[in-house]
């Protein structure tokens, strides 16, 4: 069984106790063990702070850029070696490891570009200059400027690689070193990616550092000018924000969690057209990518009534031709739930909708796969529920089970109605709208728009180009609000404003229009 | 005495019991009692959320800004009696009150024209569109959509006209209804500037509600769309941040502390000059004005060891001129501190400072104030220290006194050292910068920008035109990092930012823009 070692202080540590185990999730065979027992974490983020940082902050944003587009060349490499680890480590199908290496190497080569678009420059530009009296000589200027601290990245399980990818994409090109601490069940494919990453030396030494297993006291010793990004459970988020060594430490916490995303389907939209067909096909994929682990998934399906019969038998229709079992099988086209207690979670959480709500299709416990051993595997099939009363539900609204899970619901075909069963879950990650009708979209936008950090619009005329609901593009802002997190990543130079600090500057005109770099342009 | 009243539910609330009394802190004479008791909190939050924010929410950004131009023109009618009443709640200067009602009704108007210039508009544009796939058909674009919740403003006793103006005005101009809770100690005239508001009618019922007293459960009540915004003392901030309640329910929290602000005389900047001149002037003003309760006010004076004799004997002189005592008293340029606490609580910060510096100027004890009655008033002089090693300190960088006291210290006149020596104080809101070197600016903000929300640069060609490093400017971001609270407000739609949430919007092209409003332009 392979030990994973972290990297601190510029060297691979192995630990010798206190282990956690992963298994196959296919066959519960146990392939690897982490620990970061015997890291010293105070001097490791020193080693990043002192090190790292400076080396990193002498350099511009195009010259980050650079390393960003060479560490992607160099990770690319590796490509196959990766989805061959994720199917043994996360019982990922190929399609779904491709979205997590794909996705990592995408956000690293966006954020590269990025670099070299803003060149050679320390520090960006926000906004107009602003004449503060009337005379025009008092000036002021905001201008974004890098944090001089440490950035801790917190990656979920669902995505071992993009996780790592896209949050160190935007703290490196910022000039912050990272400090990544990857999910326990999927570190193998984690540390593997970023261990080629580390090897590569394509950025300076203690630019990078890597934790496989807790984190110890490493959040209690963080400063002023360093960043937390966590992507995981709202409960592990509460947590954390509660602390109060770090909430008191002046360090900055963002916080990417699980939310109840919705899918809405128009009034406008009947059977057999194009953006009938998106819906049903997003729909169903939301389900089932990743066996619906992912933050952005579907989790509640609005409808309006008249369609709802239509709705319920072709998805029941699509989600019965996914085969669930071992990737290493072809034929598979759904793989298992990460670990025995996310499959304990899923069985529980299904029990617990259908409080509220009937099954559609799946038995909501555990199955066993195709391709793998009877008995053994953390199996969940594709579970789609009904709920007739989603205005007096709670559950659906608030309760995620994180799997291949989905509870639909009609509503009147009013978009402001809509918005309000939408918003009932507190906020989420995205939203996806079905409609040709440009007039809903704008209701639903004024009434409901604020619920969610992303909403996706699904119509005819762009339904062959359309990713997917749950693509978290690195052009498009990722994160909600509340239940979401309230967190920022992604979205271009957006999510590269967790790592600055907004700074105002005012003085002589001549002195701040050429550290805003406007003489030069 | 009066009995300040609260309004909720769109009623005037009186109190029964558990009353705080206020003084005159120039002579200790009972002027107004406070007590929230009675108050139904939910049903307070619910009327709010219910009635007044849809009445906002069904007019664009125009009709909301001439609502502010309207309350600013309403309210300054009240000006002079405001200003009188500053004199006996707060023991503030004329200079002072008006530095405080006069910022309230500029913000008011700031952002009342801010709304005029957005016009009829129910969401703002975020940057330019994206095109996301190969054609140009799939499009993305990022806007600013207003939260639907209710904003609750807990403002410190500093400011209790400006503080309910600054956030007042961006949060209504978003549409969001403010349940607004003034410092007790200076509750007198904050009830009446909101009382005024309120009374005016000029915001439609539940718009604005006023609670004097504690803040109950409200804060144990909040969701995912609602607003707190924080001024106060940095120990407050952190009880609020960890209470579990609130971090759980999705309420976003912004908060400006009191933070160690310092500022920085240039190696170049000589004696007699003009930048010495206004050098001198800011920071003179920055201990004395409201007796040194600002959170922007100057605590830490760096200057270069050749510059050190030189700056402490014209500052000393400087202070030596400012008359303490009751504002009614013409003579008197400085006023007393607000409250027997915060006296105490500067009597033991200067000790504690005293540990690491020396007394340049005033006694670190109680004085008595010109024109009040003998051994009565919380008086205290302008006071400054110095420090002869500034590295080896860290009370002068972590204590702040909230008062007219201020450390002297000198450094070797490298920007970089410079900058070191403020980042100590864990994030500043303002830093002061007089220099009309250029390199030593740019060096100085690349090594130390990041750890302060406003640069704030004194230079010859301004010297007559600079407002003072204290002054928080509407067009201007107000927040600093770390220490300071992270927070942001002002700075021209920037401080809208907090009451809206930044959705990234993605579909077909012609249906993004035109939500947009780019096919309008």
């Amino acid at each position: 069984m392979v030990t994973l070692k972290s990297h601190v202080l510029g060297q691979w540590h192995e630990a010798r106790s206190d282990f956690a185990t992963l298994v196959d999730p296919c066959t519960e065979a146990e392939i690897a063990r982490v620990s970061s027992a015997g890291v010293d974490f105070g001097a490791a983020l020193e080693f990043a702070r002192r090190r790292g940082g400076p080396a990193l902050a002498e350099l511009d944003f195009a010259s980050r850029g650079r390393m960003l587009l060479e560490l992607a060349r160099v990770l690319r490499e590796d490509r196959d070696e990766l989805i061959a680890l994720s199917l043994l480590n996360t019982g990922a199908t190929r399609r779904d490891a491709k979205f997590d290496i794909d996705g990592a190497l995408h956000a690293l080569t966006h954020y590269g570009e990025l670099g070299l678009s803003i060149g050679e420059r320390r520090w960006l530009v926000d906004g107009e200059g602003i004449q503060l009296a009337r005379s025009a000589r008092f000036w002021g200027q905001h201008l974004w400027i890098p944090l001089r601290g440490v950035a801790v990245h917190i990656n979920a399980f669902n995505f071992p690689a993009w996780g790592f990818g896209e949050k160190a994409a935007c703290a490196l090109l910022c000039g912050m070193p990272v400090i990544t601490k990857p999910a326990t069940s999927s570190a193998l494919v984690a540390e593997r990616f970023v261990r080629s990453a580390i090897d590569s030396r394509v950025f300076p030494e203690g630019a990078l550092s890597l934790i496989v297993g807790g984190t110890g006291d490493l959040l209690n010793r963080l400063g002023p000018q360093d960043v937390v990004a966590f992507t995981g459970a709202a409960s592990t988020a509460l947590s954390i924000r509660t602390t109060a060594s770090l909430a008191g430490s002046g360090a900055r916490l963002n916080v990417e969690a699980d939310s109840l995303n919705a899918a809405v389907l128009g009034p406008d939209v009947v059977s057999g057209g194009e953006t009938w067909a998106v819906f049903l096909r997003d729909v169903e994929r939301e389900i089932t990518q990743k066996s619906g682990q992912k933050c952005t998934a579907v989790r509640r399906i609005f409808v309006p009534q008249a369609q709802l019969a239509t709705v319920r038998a072709e998805l029941r229709d699509a989600l019965a031709r996914s085969v669930t079992g071992n990737p290493q099988d072809e034929s598979v086209t759904m793989g298992p739930l990460a670990t025995a207690s996310q499959l304990q979670a899923a069985v529980a959480g299904v029990a617990r909708l259908r409080e509220e709500a009937g099954l559609v299709h799946g038995s909501g416990t555990r199955v066993d796969g195709k391709g793998a051993p009877s008995g053994k595997g953390f199996f969940f099939a594709p579970t789609l529920l009904q709920c007739d009363d989603p205005r007096a539900a709670s559950a659906i609204h608030e309760h995620e089970v994180f799997g291949p899970v989905a509870t639909l619901a009609a509503y009147d075909g009013n978009a402001r109605f809509a918005a309000d069963l939408v918003a009932r879950g507190g906020g989420t990650l995205v939203t996806s709208l079905y409609s040709d009708d440009r007039a809903f979209v704008a209701d639903f936008l004024q009434a409901g728009g604020a619920a969610t950090g992303r909403l996706y619009v699904g119509s005819e005329k762009v339904a062959a180009q359309l990713p997917g609901s749950g693509a978290a593009l690195p052009q498009l802002l990722h994160g909600g609000p509340g239940r979401a997190g309230g967190g920022q990543e992604l979205g271009g130079t957006r999510g590269l404003e967790l790592y600055m600090q907004r700074v105002a500057i005012s003085g002589d005109r001549a002195i701040i229009e050429r550290l805003a770099g406007s003489n030069e342009a």
